[in-house]
């Protein structure tokens, strides 16, 4: 039934057996096992991945974008990119799909205690997440803040208000408990922002 | 209002000072004007262009995915990536929004005039195109007969199932007649398949 590529494994085989590999054991005694040092785009995508496994949603990051000039073909090797430049990305880094919606949204670390910079968001995200909730999309961010160990699915009208507001440098930590949903680690998934999607689609469906 | 980067022109601006650009003058006088001797890939990204500036939907080409493992930070110049290599994607090319619904589309050409070879859609495509229908996701492919000049837009589950058969190597002309939508090229946008789009949507709706 399967027709596999000549001689490859596919992404999708690499996935399902590379997933709950045991990572090498570097984590301090002090650290939760379910977090293991990861940082909030690995923690995204370790819990994409299990929402992936269990058929719960389809969501991707992005590839980098990028400019490819020279490519190299050796003889008995596979090809290798041998001048490329970054290209500035027209996009935010998540998309898919969950139960029929569309979702897009942007996460973002910060070692800050009290506030979230709001130049950590680029013009080019800003624009996309404002074409994205025009569609109808559910779209929003995910902030961490790194030093208090807190995080925040916040829905993307509210980011796009501040960002747009004159005078406005950041969102503070009280205005972003107010406006969002936070989130606990977990152990699977490792972030479970879905249960914050859950919550933004049922505001969505009681306006309708 | 608006926090430009500084010193950056971003792709925003770019996108809307060069789309409509004429572009130099070599079609030939027997090529249609609105066909440009585009390939399929750029036709779509036309229309996205397009169908993101009057903000009738948004969908970009997700880049290609790009192993670095170099980089020079030459003095006063952008970055060089001077290694790297093509990664095997894990969805499909195209994906984004429209009036609340997730699009996931594939898009081939074929130089066949009698029939579409299913090897031409890659194991990880099928499985992501599934995966998306699960998740209740608008998922088609685009096929272009390049000689005969021809577009179709045919729904994922007839494609799925058709590369799942059984000593089955090709989609027919005939089948895809049968099982797809048929646009033409136009001019703005360059090729329309947000109206095949619709008839899906109307049959999703009629079947709740």
């Amino acid at each position: 039934m399967v027709k596999y590529p000549a001689g490859s494994l596919t992404n999708y085989s690499q996935d399902q057996t590379t997933l709950f590999k045991p990572k090498k054991n570097n984590h301090r005694k002090d650290v939760v096992f379910s977090d293991r040092g990861m940082n909030l785009e690995q923690q995204i995508n370790e819990s994409n991945k299990f929402y992936l496994l269990e058929e719960l949603a389809v969501v991707h990051k992005k590839p980098t974008p990028v400019q490819i000039v020279k490519v190299d073909y050796p003889k008995r090797s596979r090809a290798v990119i041998k001048e490329a430049y970054f290209r500035q990305a027209s996009t935010t880094d998540y998309n898919g799909v969950y139960k029929g919606y569309y979702l897009d949204f942007e996460a973002k670390e910060t070692k800050n205690k009290t506030s979230f910079p709001l130049k950590n968001f680029h013009e080019h995200q800003i624009i996309h997440l404002s074409r994205c909730l025009k569609q109808q999309g559910i779209c929003f961010t995910i902030i961490r803040f790194v030093t208090l160990d807190r995080y925040f699915v916040t829905p993307a009208s509210f980011v796009i208000k501040a960002w747009k507001a004159k005078n406005k440098s950041s969102m503070t930590l009280a205005e972003l408990e107010k406006n969002s949903i936070e989130i606990k680690v977990g152990f699977r998934p490792t972030l479970p922002y879905l249960d914050a999607v859950d919550q933004f689609i049922s505001k969505v469906k009681l306006s309708k």
